[in-house]
């Protein structure tokens, strides 16, 4: 039983993505920050086992593991590599492992196109069925996956899914407990719908992310997260309607910002900590 | 009464950025094309009666004018401009009057952000507002407004609207001759309910038009419209959709590309009918 949140800020390591593990728990411990958002490619940087216990001994809750997915190429290597994550998630006692589910076969983010397929139900379709193999393997290892729908400027090259509403279609063909859904600021606060699939959402929702979304977006549409009180984003009204909806959990900071990733990380965490306090609560 | 169309492919003038009114309907001419849609400020810049005579003189439909709306601010003198575009696509006799509606109130594209307004819900009711004192303006001149959603990328700089669900609902206040609605594959083809949308938007359809959508975007993400067939879009599904809603209009083709900008205006539109035969059809 994990010990109740005196606060729900959660560091998403991305934010600060100088930092190493070991370093972002620090970090965390430093500012007394109680969750984290761990990285696959980083907890293997510091390894799985180190990351474990860096993290127990620091009393920090693991917010959530980023990320499974990709999972629309049909390759049987994602499903083991997926399979790898839960196991990770499960080693790290993760609140959820984030699923981002993949764009259109053959499109590499960043990458010019090569041979491409372009039928995106059939991409969808793909997610679903894998998701039909991993939920019940994610169930026995007590790992919830989160569906994330991203913006629909990813659709191509990262995620199929777009929106919330998309995202509980697919959800709901499984117990709670081994399917949810991230809501991120980020990705969904254009959504005309966006309030009432919140709502839909409860008992649903495995994980909510906050950042801002910037205006301009910079050249690289990836880094057009900022820090919340600097884009466009009201906040107010979705966070209202993630606690309506029931949601427990933290709240993760995630930030994809080359500015911010510049900054020293220290300055970057007690900002936006502050912006936190100010504008999503405590 | 305006003669069949034996083609139904149709230049949007930014296609072909580098010419004049004047430039791109000698173009149309000689590239057996029977239809243009035109932009306000080059219209503006070849003279309204003159732009009348040369589209008359040369046999070609006008199927839209670029462009009205940006009506999220609430200034009276939105309305007015407004007013003047209906004035000036009905002279020219355009089969609509594409509506880019605006986006959060204070926030300019291509700007750092200054003093904003982040209520979403409030900018897309003040369009609404708009709507009902414009609708019936351009029903007296025989002009349709044609909503256009745009990607949700451009939902804080440009359009409130962000789905073609959203459009429909709020032309469904309207009679359908004063009221329609943009399909334009780029800011849709992502939708999960697009094709659903489309169906329901039969005799709502003002205008279809087409371009590819570009992976990974430019810098600029306005200009990541590319040349069916060079990005991610799988057209045949959405005309097909198009066609069954039974929309009898033009096609129209605009595409903001830097590089197609630059290139030599009839050896892009020589590619872009090309690609329209192949793609789309005739």
């Amino acid at each position: 039983m994990r010990a109740r949140a005196k606060s729900r800020f959660s560091l998403n390591q991305w934010t600060t993505k100088r930092w190493s593990v070991a370093e972002a728990v620090d970090g965390c411990v430093r500012h007394g920050v109680e969750a984290i958002g761990l990285w696959r490619q980083d907890v293997a940087a510091q390894g799985l086992k180190e990351t474990v216990e860096l993290v127990a001994d620091a009393g920090l809750r693991v917010s959530s593991l980023c990320r499974g997915g990709f999972l629309t190429s049909g390759d049987p290597q994602a499903l083991d590599d997926n399979r790898r994550a839960i196991d990770e998630a499960a080693e790290l006692d993760a609140a959820c492992l984030v699923m981002v589910v993949g764009g259109l076969p053959g499109v590499v983010p960043g990458r010019p196109l090569g041979a491409i397929s372009r039928d995106l139900p059939a991409a969808r379709e793909r997610v679903a069925e894998a998701l039909a193999v991993l939920a019940p393997y994610a169930g026995e290892r007590g790992v919830r996956l989160a569906l994330e729908p991203l913006h629909p400027m990813y659709c191509a090259d990262r995620a199929v899914l777009s929106t919330l509403g998309q995202a509980l279609d697919l959800a709901e063909s499984h117990p709670p407990e081994q399917v949810g859904v991230v809501v991120d600021t980020f990705h969904v606060w254009w959504d005309p719908n966006v309030l009432e699939q919140i709502a839909r959402a409860s008992g649903r929702i495995a994980s909510y992310q906050v950042c801002d979304f910037l205006s301009p977006l910079p050249a690289d549409v990836l880094l057009g997260r900022g820090v919340m009180g600097e884009g466009v984003i009201d906040f107010t009204p979705l966070t209202e309607a993630v606690a309506a909806a029931g949601y427990p959990g933290d709240i993760e900071v995630e930030i994809f910002n080359a500015e911010v990733w510049a900054a020293d990380p220290d300055e970057i965490l007690a900002r936006v900590r502050s912006s936190f306090a100010e504008l999503i609560g405590e």
